[in-house]
């Protein structure tokens, strides 16, 4: 048995999965984002602590923002700020006792799926996480392919539209801008849910959202095609529950935009793990990489400077 | 030594190469498209006897088009018709007495920077092939990535403006409509070296062909950085000799297009082995293959019926 976390901005979810990729038992709570790291880690410990069983063996940890291969935050963000240079499997080993790897949460979807989701049999399986954000993770031969700067698969940020609606990031364009809760907040002023039940009633307004949202993910599916030309891109988040209405104008955009040959052989499909994509995978992280570090390395100077210190 | 033949719609190169990647002699030809695969095929042979010496032990092709990771062209093109199917590597080693591996010319352009050029010591480098078309490559720890039918880094069909310029493969707006000699020709009827002259002399409508040119590169940098966040993109190709008037733009555009740590950590550079990439590259190919097909398996049903039959 392993422990997975998937931890977000807005939620903590952790799972006690078995070797057959099964959670078997899950636990949640809000996340203290604002509180800073210190208190978002005892959040996620204490859920850790509510699952733990005999027989757990080690803790994998997908995380929001800008994490790298090793589990270390890069970058702190606007909702959640104060987490540079912390140390994230180092700070949860020490807390939990257990041995910890991290990594980034849409990296940690992407293994998920890959190796027990709609990736299955796949070598090369790319996710879009359509969420409050737009992730993505990028999984070739079983193992998460993280770039030079572990920013491969920051698909959010593919450019639909030069020129085109403002994006969180500060630039223009983004697939992010277009197909994110986040997105129809900015454009609408409500959440995804909302905007798609709008557009079935015939409101032009999220009419127009939602097809420019499917617009936009058919351009970057023909971009990650041409790209990447993964076997598949699978499509998790919340705004992915909109795709029975999304699919049939992004398919067409894909086609329309993509050599015949890559939109042939680079499938898109919708996740097959639900809302547990992140803490499948994040258990498959721990199972991958023998737990990765162990408490010991969590007293390091530096992690600890990071946890009193920093912004 | 092995020698290394970089097959393109105008012109084929061949040349020794010793194990050191040096090109120690070379010769070329016109390719004579017109006339078909024979016709080429048996150029290509008679240019490798022309260079074959004692201790040849291999034979690599990085050919134009579509050809799969086992040197089997995948589509026929306009410049190059009548290929579908062609076992590239099998006809050469049966006309040569050579075990031969082929490969696409992006590919084996990418491969002869990596291992030789500027992307050498990169886990992952990436290469825009700035020539009539806009070719790519990817090569990570040492090996070209195919991606789930051979169209991984066909950057040239990356969208760098939606609803932009028609391009070639019947889409709009793809790199190759604005960075490519071929749209050179399209856009001022001249090529790519009078394009930079003219604008250098003050030409307003090739000052804004190379802005425009400058541009989209800047887009296609980001947008490859965001999927696949290479160490490094290297730039060939004949356009690519015009880089020092396209710099600033392009890198201003990729700045400001691009995520903070994308930016700095997929560098651009310019290639390091000016129009001998492809031929180092298709020598490497055929050495860490150990050849690749011999000649035995030339006279397979299906080629044979290929090279009669198709169009």
């Amino acid at each position: 048995m392993i422990i997975g976390v998937d931890l977000g901005a807005t939620n903590i979810v952790a799972g006690l999965v078995d070797a057959e990729h099964v959670v078997v038992r899950s636990a949640r709570a809000a996340t203290p984002a604002r509180h800073g790291p210190d208190a978002v880690l005892g959040r996620v410990a204490a859920l850790v602590a509510r699952l733990a069983v005999d027989g757990v063996e080690a803790l994998g940890v997908g995380a929001c923002g800008l994490v790298d291969e090793h589990g270390v935050v890069m970058e702190t963000t606007a909702t959640m700020p104060g987490w540079r240079g912390v140390d994230l499997a180092a700070e949860l080993a020490a807390r939990t006792g257990l041995p910890c790897a991290a990594d980034n949460d849409g990296n940690a979807a992407a293994l998920g799926e890959a190796i027990a989701g709609a990736g299955r049999g796949s070598r090369a399986v790319a996710t879009l996480t359509l969420g409050t954000g737009v992730g993505g993770g990028l999984v070739v031969d079983g193992e998460i392919f993280h770039g030079a700067g572990a920013m491969a698969a920051t698909f959010g940020h593919l450019k639909v539209r030069r020129g085109g609606r403002r994006c969180a990031c500060g630039s223009r364009g983004c697939l992010e801008a277009y197909a994110s809760a986040w997105a129809a907040r900015q454009s609408l002023g409500i959440d995804a849910r909302a905007a798609f039940a709008a557009a079935r009633s015939g409101d032009d307004a999220a009419r127009r959202f939602v097809d420019e949202a499917a617009r936009a993910l058919g351009v970057a599916f023909a971009d990650i095609a041409h790209s990447i030309n993964p076997d598949v891109i699978v499509l998790t988040g919340g705004v992915s529950e909109g795709w029975a209405r999304l699919s049939p104008l992004a398919l067409e955009t894909y086609r329309r935009h993509a050599l015949t040959r890559a939109f042939a052989t680079t499938r898109v499909v919708r996740g097959d793990l639900p809302r547990r994509a992140g803490v499948v995978g994040a258990a498959a992280l721990a199972r991958r990489r023998g737990g990765g570090r162990q408490g010991a390395t969590a007293s390091s100077a530096t992690s600890q400077r990071q946890l009193r210190g920093n912004r």
